[in-house]
């Protein structure tokens, strides 16, 4: 890869595959959680990301090319973590963790969106900006709605923690 | 792991193991630049990261435990990511794509310290509570830095790319 518009291209198959391992990964979150409202907001975040899925599959087409996934390794990294905390936890330790963990994942996607979008821009993908921008927009408000749980909810005495 | 001190307790393993990886990875990443910007950001945050370590250290001893690193999945997987850039990009791409992977790092790194600095105010660390904010905030300016170096100067027509 050598142009901007090389590793745009890039870096959207690779959250092309990240948002299908999300997808499978969080009925693994909504189900070892023990907490209702965590459970709820991992169901939540599933429908999301299948419309996520369908926006960047609209970003492809808007640049001529056909949606397709490459390997990402550092969502692999994230999901392995997030597997090895539903092994190895329970109780507290698990919501907060499972909570921490799913905070990772949208820092993650946050800082890709962040820069897909502007590489859009730059490359005078005005489509691609919007869709991708939608997508940035609902990244952060999902990491606040967790945020908020992780303050107003989960984290109570005897409960689990705070994440931000 | 069942309760919030011992979740707590892993996850400082986890950035202890991440910030010395980050430290091996940062002089890989000024080495690959070829924007003598971006070399600087590079070269200044191991600077910074070698401080954090020092850090995690005093965090180990302020609640009685010996620093110690546990593998960090996700920081494995970031830096392959980063790696695979190194590997397989050169001009516009490379620069871009490493500016935008430190950002990638960056992120990682705001959501853990984010949930460890919360957890350690809830568990009542309040040396570890204080160190742990003053990480966070050096990440949270390093990636502002990042930010405004992809707008303001690598991401000029015929060079590289913003990164948000």
């Amino acid at each position: 890869m050598k142009t901007l518009a090389e590793i745009f291209e890039h870096t959207l198959e690779d959250m092309y595959y990240a948002e299908n391992a999300i997808s499978k990964a969080l009925p693994k979150v909504a189900k070892a959680a023990t907490d209702a409202k965590l459970q709820k907001a991992a169901e939540d975040h599933l429908t999301e990301t299948k419309d996520q899925i369908r926006k960047l599959e609209l970003v492809f087409k808007s640049i001529g090319k056909k949606a397709s996934g490459e390997k990402c390794d550092a969502i692999e990294g994230l999901i392995k973590e997030t597997d090895g905390l539903i092994e190895e936890t329970s109780g507290t330790a698990l919501n907060a963790g499972l909570l921490a963990a799913c905070q990772a994942v949208e820092h993650y996607e946050i800082s890709r969106y962040g820069s897909l979008r502007e590489w859009a821009k730059d490359l005078g993908h005005k489509d691609a900006h919007k869709l991708l921008s939608e997508i940035l927009d609902q990244e952060k408000a999902t990491n606040n709605k967790l945020t908020n749980l992780a303050v107003m909810s989960i984290n109570k005495p005897g409960s689990t923690a705070k994440a931000a």
